[in-house]
């Protein structure tokens, strides 16, 4: 089955104490399950696309729980499983300001760290209409920086569209070794997304965001670059032109996953085949849903996205 | 034993994920009964005054809950069992704008909707000093559009006051067919509650809450027109003269079941004896309190109304 | 796709108080769903079987419930959506003796009494290895009556190996209008599954379950009937000889969804190529484990259901 | 109103944690309400008894929590509202032997320790067909040892019939100070319910259950006397006969309540006019159910106890 | 071991439903425990400094949960147990606006209000650095009057700093009765924290806070007049100088323990040697942090402590 | 501060879904902490031994949660806090027959597995009564096996009992494997306590427990062996003489533990003074104490633990 978006990388275990609570006193943690890249791919499979999610998994109910809540999204699962390494997770303390959202990684020799092209299903890829992987993935071991590569070079050589969101984690890598291995990838790179943050703090970018686009555009020849900017929405530059889109108002239950509902709700319209102008307004929309939501994922309905995109929403609809 | 209130109409089953969880995936919903006539009853009954609640419903453990919770609050429950037909049910997600508050209703065949003017004890409403019910129920069924009128028609000949909140729901009819059903209510209604909003839709009516309260006297004959605004509060015409009373700011845990709290805390006052500019205040205060409350229920006491009254509130007493 | 096992019939959402609360006055539900059909689907899905549950569903949040759950455990869903009819729900209390479990059934008007052949994929049917559907289908509506006929009939004329559990409900027909529907359809049966009870009380038949069996394979000429008798296990005749399986022995946490779970972990080891003696052993293991969980879902690893063939279970290992 | 039977008594908070948890460390705990009378008051009036609880309370959201219980299941209270003193409490640990289940008892200084006769509604004693109360009352003050022999002196002076449940408590008295106290209530009792284990510790009584039955009826010449015995059921000696009834068997869940529930069933049974063995058997049957049910309270139906009797029950009914 | 802090007082069981519910119908409670001069030990222990909490605690599992809870943040019990007596307990119901958060105490009686100087461990304050005590400690008993003045004296006498939080509370006496007591306790305290509206209302002080803190220095003498004032932060005034500090924003999930939380947070940095200035910005950060968890206690970290006096909290850190 | 009993080893994250839930799809995990040397640690803790855990630990949120929960208990956690390696976790599936429970271990490359012996407080080894450590530990790493050899040796040379639990674990190594290391241990130990089970498996002995209890003794001079043989008790054999203590009896709630709960009351009695016949069976009542509780601790009082001896318990207290 030839999918229309297939993506690749790790999910982890989310384990996350009730509000006002902490780890080291909770009796009882919410349980699911995050990663950037199926995280995109369950907000574009929710909203019509046919969509692969690739990864290497421990061969244990951990390992299973993952591919369990990735098919509850309609995502079809594509899994090297091993009987080595472990099973990633994150454990996520929500606080208010001034205290903050904390989270401890606990993703250290996670299978999916050792995971090869020669292992992976390429074909998947190559036959896919688009890619996406994430920025995270190569910081996570030697070897997925090589895979990472591989895997964007095979597809872009096979006319799939191949979709990158930089995603810089402090906690991961500093950022002069991220810029390294991040701008070695950008060759094989056709839509690029990067947080306007990291692309000062990363790449050394400077100016206003229409002004980074610009110059990743001169640099790197990127089909589009979207430069998303929080509550100030995002900005995408393609073929040229420039667009805008802001932020919907959302009052927010949980921000995690923000970005990655942007681009499963962006893709999802360009593979479509809406226009780009659509598929930021339709990115913007699962976004600001997502964050009504706990968890990382945009579990929304296509009819909902459109209420939003309408400003249809507000009140109770009975 | 003669009820200060009597009220008639559907009470659901009430079914909720967690917040932030959606009716998709959670495992857990939390569960309550509600219905705009018994919510009424409720408040009124909680503020001190004897109220009664005629429904019919399944004899099942699903009708047996919904008596269980009318008695928990010092209603008398006049319940017409049935081996037939449902209990009707709503699934109730609470979410931060712009997802909004979302309803989805499964009431079709809820037992009520077959219930006659014969089989319900209309000597109960006949001695009552007031009655109450809304304009949901007529639109529930062909027989509960008879049987709404026919009851109104007992009480007003029996002397009773009879109150009506027009409460339109887009999901049951439409505004045509609910112009042509509650206007024909209309000749038996006393005290005429109505959101503005609904003046405009449904029965057409210009201008601002004071020319909709006038025309609907002048058209109809109210002894009272209370016209409610949301945020803005209600305006009252009774006599020929107007009242306003404001809205108490609120932060809302959960705003559904905000106009039933008014209306049992306006009446509990009306039926107490208080003076319109009294009850037009402690439902207003009612209302509020109803706000930070899960569910649609008002668990309040006199004593937390009246510090609301007084605006003592505030704080943490200790 | 073609799929080597597909069902067809009603799956219900399911709402259960906590252990000792009840219905009257419990604040929480579990909330979950299950459908025998769909329960089937499952335990062969998870234990190897590409798997396809057709069905008709309300196009809601409810609706896409069930598709999110049957998604969850690897069944591919065919869905025909539909704006009207409702999603179809039980209330289950457990109770230790002598209160027993109870049901309250709130099925009336589901989406699926109103499907039709027309509607339904068909080709899906008729490509399948195997067909799996039970007598709870046709109790449900008179054009289910038609409906389950026809599908039979389709399966079984297009080679397809077509499976029915006769799943006797009181709540839903008496035994005889039962029996004259049920045995209507036996010419479109090669695999008749019936507890033993039911062969008494609905069918008529007497004797013990070998003579059942026997007058059952006399009178319709199945090509297996399997005559399941709680713990004592259950009774196959296939080709003229008798086959018996015990049932193992299980510290029982929710017994609903047991025969559903025998008849998926049967049919994944015999569409498999088992030989018929290891079917009715992993049929039987597959049933002990669900016994041990909770909901209708035997949620197991096909290396669960061969450690209990090995009687290799108890302890704890780690 | 009148009554068929009136009840006077304490009811206190129930807190208790999760199962396999400790007060030490649990971050929850179940809340509840419970006391001997109004478990009595409330198996009866959900079995059909017009009944009414009197007590005296704390005026405070916590007096008010047992009010709402009261009244869920139908029965009406008659309260004495004061400013002082407490809300009694109880803290109740779950623990499979051999640590089993222990209580903590916090009910030092409740508001009902202070109820004097002339602040209680005594006319309503007297127009009931019964009265109950326990031994339990008379044991928590000397105010209420008084208050205990005046209104059961008033109600058998008005023809009410009085009903008596030793109830002997370890925590509140020694068996010597219970002994004279109760014995010099006995004059003033029609119907004496006592555990044959208080017979004999707390009243000095030997042989088997009938030896003590004849004792208390020969010296003290009750109208009825019930010996219960646990798992072994009921011994009742009334006009000379002795009748005895078995204990169903049950899969417990909360002990805690069987007396209650027993002496409720018991009750309803005689109220509506049951010959005793009738009556017998239903208190038997409702005190089975109870042991299946979390908490003090026979959350049942008349249906369910009439299955009980009739033995019918098991199994799943569907 | 001699403790660098040490505090006396009563600590609670907190009892608390769930958001939006009310104790008149919620089915379960959280359970903590609190108390002033507990939550100063545990905040002032977690922020690094050695220090020992004195009680006096019926000797059952709610005397021992309070225990267990102070253990747990490294705070040392020395408790004096007892067999009589209560453990006194707090129902906390949250509430927005206008409902508000209100409290039912269920204190008297409790065992810490029988606690004399002889039996208590005043070694253990003669030996620490500072002792610690609030002003809800003598409001409970005419005993605990006696013991906190003897208390105050002998640590003032042994050279220990005496720090005494105000704290006046309405529910226990009037402001007139407070004053004689509190302020014939001002000879034997060094540093006095009193929140600017108790010392108006219960010391009669005029004029803003440096005025307030200015008469209470002329008057009394202390080492230290810290005034709190709400969202406006503290005054200090010390050696004759006033220093200000404001309070940090917070989203506030649970108020209770604010002013304790800024009192240990102050006090751990004053043992460690810090300057009144630094102590006072811990004391507000620590503050501010305790508001965004739920439960009396400053479950926080001295590394989060120092991130909000940075400002660089905000945002997610991964 | 000298302690009683020192133990030395991993403390793990225990994350369980409720019962009958599965990991593949619970929402909701417990969470709590274990790891047989901090069982032991706080069970002779909670029965009154001045106990020290010792260990080494990440410094994040995690590893504090793991001191929080050792000091709930009273033991003193000595800790070498480090910025790298993890937490170890197990993942806990309670299940009956015939599923079983299933343990997940995510403990690789915990922090502990790097403790040497130089950065261990020694000196508090020394200076202790008894010093307890299991066969889990040098079973995690190679440094471990070094590590806990070291400790063994330096406790022995300074005059403390060595306690060492065999603790055979399959998941870990083979028993070959640990046959080699664990008999190396030998000459270090004073006290040997071993399944059973494990001394057949690893040890390759024979016979009964008495033969296995002789043999081991004669082989390796113990001044008391322990061989714990599950249902049927424990078998000790000291100073030549052999003594039996049978199982209490119990209905189980959480079996993981029992072992270490033995040794916890064992140590805690003869560490009193207690003779071994004592010691044995106060290690028997708190085995079957802990039984009764979720998670790994026993959580009991001294009082419980005699309660049980002396076979009282049973039945409701009140």
């Amino acid at each position: 089955m030839t999918a229309d978006l297939v993506t690749f990388g790790e999910t982890m275990l989310r384990l996350s104490p009730p509000r006002g609570s902490r780890l080291e006193t909770t009796e009882t943690l919410r349980f699911s399950t995050a990663g950037a890249e199926s995280n995109v791919a369950i907000a574009a499979s929710r909203l019509g696309v046919d969509t692969t999610w690739i990864s290497k998994l421990p061969d244990s109910a951990l390992g299973r729980r993952v591919v369990t809540d990735i098919r509850q999204h309609g995502v079809a699962p594509e899994i090297v499983w091993t009987d080595q390494h472990r099973q990633g997770a994150y454990y996520l303390e929500h606080g208010g300001e001034p205290r903050g959202t904390s989270v401890v990684y606990d993703r250290s020799d996670a299978a999916v760290t050792t995971a090869t092209p020669e292992e992976l299903p390429t074909d998947t890829v190559e036959e896919a209409a688009y890619y996406y992987t994430s920025g995270i993935t190569p910081a996570l071991s030697d070897q997925l920086r090589e895979t990472t590569r591989v895997l964007l070079e095979t597809a872009q050589s096979a006319g799939t569209t191949t979709v990158f969101d930089l995603n810089y984690r402090t906690k991961l890598w500093t950022p002069t070794e991220a810029r390294a291995t991040l701008e070695s990838l950008f060759p094989y790179i056709d839509v690029l997304v990067v947080a306007e943050r990291d692309a000062r703090n990363v790449l050394g970018l400077d100016g206003d965001a229409s002004a980074i686009a610009t110059a990743l555009d001169d640099q790197h020849g990127f089909e589009t670059v979207l430069v998303t900017r929080g509550d100030e929405g995002v900005l995408a530059l393609s073929d040229g032109r420039v667009y805008e889109q802001g932020a919907f108002e959302t009052e927010t239950f949980d921000p995690i996953g923000t970005g990655d509902a942007f681009v499963g709700g962006y893709l999802a319209s360009r593979i479509r085949g809406d226009p780009l102008t659509t598929a930021l307004e339709q990115g913007a929309a699962t976004a600001a849903l997502k964050r009504t939501l706990d968890g990382d994922l945009a579990v929304v309905t296509q009819q909902e996205v459109d209420r939003v995109r309408e400003q249809s929403s507000g009140g109770i609809s009975r």
